[in-house]
């Protein structure tokens, strides 16, 4: 590494601090970069830090967004008495690719984890209660993950909306599709026995 | 992907024009770059542009430099009569590691490759003869690759100095030292027999 000019080293280590880049990545990657056209570098640069300027939480779901308001809860084509309560950004990006779902969403930036210290007041859960109140929203899907903690958070927020008129639903667990059951979980096999479904 | 903001969705597509780099990946370092520290994402950013604006070629031996003249030319304790000859700055770099050599390079930025129109005027053989005339050189050490481009051009430049005072010797080629003989294929093994020296 100290065979290289100091500005390359200093590159190499910053791209090396990027998660599932290792120091030959680096290397590779800042070869690129130096051999790269100087207009695509600096589209990089910019981009990387315009993002990170940019992006901020939508004030009503807690989802990514360029704006105050995310593209989603601004699109007036979607149903807004349905909300799916998710953990992560990515989880709702998930969804979202399903095609599936055309109601709104709330994101609750993380899931309750008393091991870890994060109860209630840790994720955005006042603020989905909040939002429940007086916004004429019907359904709540819970799609927390599968764990522990969001099989916990999903029960948690189904306690606080017992008594509300808000029906609260959870997504559903099971075998996936194109799973073959001999290589499937028991636990999963147990959950998907006990929710089984008339056909 | 289109589920994203708009400056998350461009960020994606200028990383996974990085080499290696797929949308899976270039998703993952988006959405850490976003939950990172504003000061090191303009660490990165900055990086990126002035690496790529100040790195060039050293007017020596072609090889990566801030500078006009890179850190090994400028470095008084090299011995000035050695000159080791590379295809690229990778190459270099890898030699420099070893820790063996204390001698120069010229890094020739390319190979010969009749095959895909590269002559010895597409690579940096002139300005290493020019080099060698007049700077008390005493020994040129071959070390472009042993693929067949790599042995051609290290055989068209010991012709270009068959008639000079300077020696020109090529890296040695054999078993890799912790090679297992019965894994080598036999080229290797050939020119190892052809190339073996008394002990």
């Amino acid at each position: 590494m100290s065979h290289y000019p100091l500005s390359i080293m200093n590159l190499v280590k910053n791209i090396s601090r990027l998660p599932g880049i290792g120091e030959k990545t680096a290397e590779r990657l800042t070869m690129h970069i130096i051999r790269s056209p100087i207009k695509e570098v600096e589209q990089l640069s910019l981009s990387i830090l315009e993002t990170r300027k940019k992006i901020r939480s939508c004030s009503i779901c807690f989802g990514l967004s360029d704006s105050d308001i995310c593209n989603t809860c601004s699109d007036g084509t979607r149903d807004n008495s349905l909300v799916c309560v998710v953990e992560q950004p990515a989880d709702m990006v998930a969804i979202e690719k399903s095609g599936i779902f055309k109601g709104t969403y709330h994101i609750l930036q993380g899931v309750m984890s008393p091991m870890n210290g994060i109860g209630p007041d840790d994720i955005r859960l006042k603020e989905l209660l909040s939002r429940i109140k007086g916004n004429n929203i019907k359904e709540v899907i819970l799609a927390t993950s599968t764990t522990i903690e969001g099989e916990a958070t999903a029960s948690y927020i189904a306690q606080c909306l017992e008594n509300s008129p808000v029906k609260a639903t959870r997504i559903a667990s099971g075998i996936p599709i194109g799973g073959d059951l001999k290589y499937i979980d028991q636990v999963t096999i147990k959950r998907a026995m006990e929710t089984r479904y008339d056909i």
